[in-house]
């Protein structure tokens, strides 16, 4: 397949780039778009001990097999599948298995540390940074993580202070301006949602012809 | 005439709203885009002497005749014409003269404090904010004012630090929180900017069926 084509979107814990990727994906048909997290990436940890594997910082940019990101994006980009990895989040390392993808017209990559590399931005075709503001990714952070992950709020909080918030300031803020366009208020915004709808509609009636 | 679309762009002086309005404009076919500035509505100053009109604030929001933007705005979106009001530079007041504005499928209107009033924002259809860095968008302004308005260099960086700056972070940066998409940079950022054409080419498609 020519032509795939790469949206990146970054943005911080709780920004809605997640919701956005889903969004874009539903509005168009199931064949020509997929969405990677790229905490898929996750460095595996096999030989780390469990005490260890458990400080792992997973907001900071040597958690990711960069490497691996961008060998995979380029095996994309060029029309061939890739072995996506799966991390297994209860063992704290990368699972034995992993996803066979096929290339697809549109490929979006997610991912708080997405931009932080420069032959990862290289590669994207277009950049969205989603900006939330901070009380806000907080509390959305706050809700999942105890709905979801039966965490206490004083634990939310900790890891919030602890890394959350000061690699947001060190890593991702700053690769905002790396974006074509920011998005700000997440999905919630339809009509920063449906330009990039348009955009990519366009480049797919492009490809066509 | 249905459906005329409003689109406006702000952001501060210097940071490329014009260029990137003159850009979308180019891109269209002429009958179906207007360029509008909101610096055409700062009010008249027939009744307040010259010495007075010569420390008139062009960057606060009172500068501006803000219901005659609202009763515009909402003239062209119901597919009426309107007198779009001249600004005399020289004499530091409205001039006489007027130009008859025709709606046309798309109207975008540009200026620095678009964002400022609800009901302005309300009107519009895609609300886009050009970010660009305070220090760029300062060179900017020099370079034109020295090369287009003959001013110096001590005269700009006078007017910049006493008005434009502390403007710029009362009023306009506030603003940016109501935009769909904020594009960094300016013209300078292609992909973004064909994000806005995209998506004004569908809705012109849509407007069609």
């Amino acid at each position: 397949m020519n032509n795939v084509i790469l949206i990146g979107i970054a943005g911080g814990s709780g920004s809605g780039k997640t919701s956005i990727a889903n969004k874009l994906s539903e509005d168009l048909k199931e064949s020509s778009l997929f969405v990677i997290s790229e905490d898929a990436y996750y460095k595996n940890q096999d030989s780390i001990p469990m005490e260890q594997r458990l400080k792992t910082n997973y907001d900071h940019p040597d958690s990711i097999e960069i490497d691996r990101v961008i060998s995979d994006l380029k095996s994309l980009k060029m029309g061939k599948s890739i072995q996506l990895p799966v991390y297994d989040y209860v063992n704290h390392t990368r699972s034995s298995e992993s996803l066979t993808i096929e290339p697809t017209q549109v490929v979006i990559i997610e991912g708080v540390l997405l931009f932080v590399d420069p032959r990862v931005r290289d590669l994207l075709d277009i950049k969205i940074f989603v900006d939330t503001d901070d009380d806000i990714r907080f509390i959305r952070r706050l809700k999942r993580d105890i709905a979801e992950r039966g965490r206490t709020a004083d634990n939310v909080i900790e890891q919030y202070l602890d890394t959350v918030k000061p690699m947001y300031h060190q890593f991702v803020e700053p690769t905002k301006r790396y974006a074509n366009v920011i998005i700000p208020e997440g999905v919630g915004n339809a009509t920063g949602v449906e330009m990039i709808q348009s955009r990519i509609e366009r480049i797919l009636q492009d490809n066509k012809k």
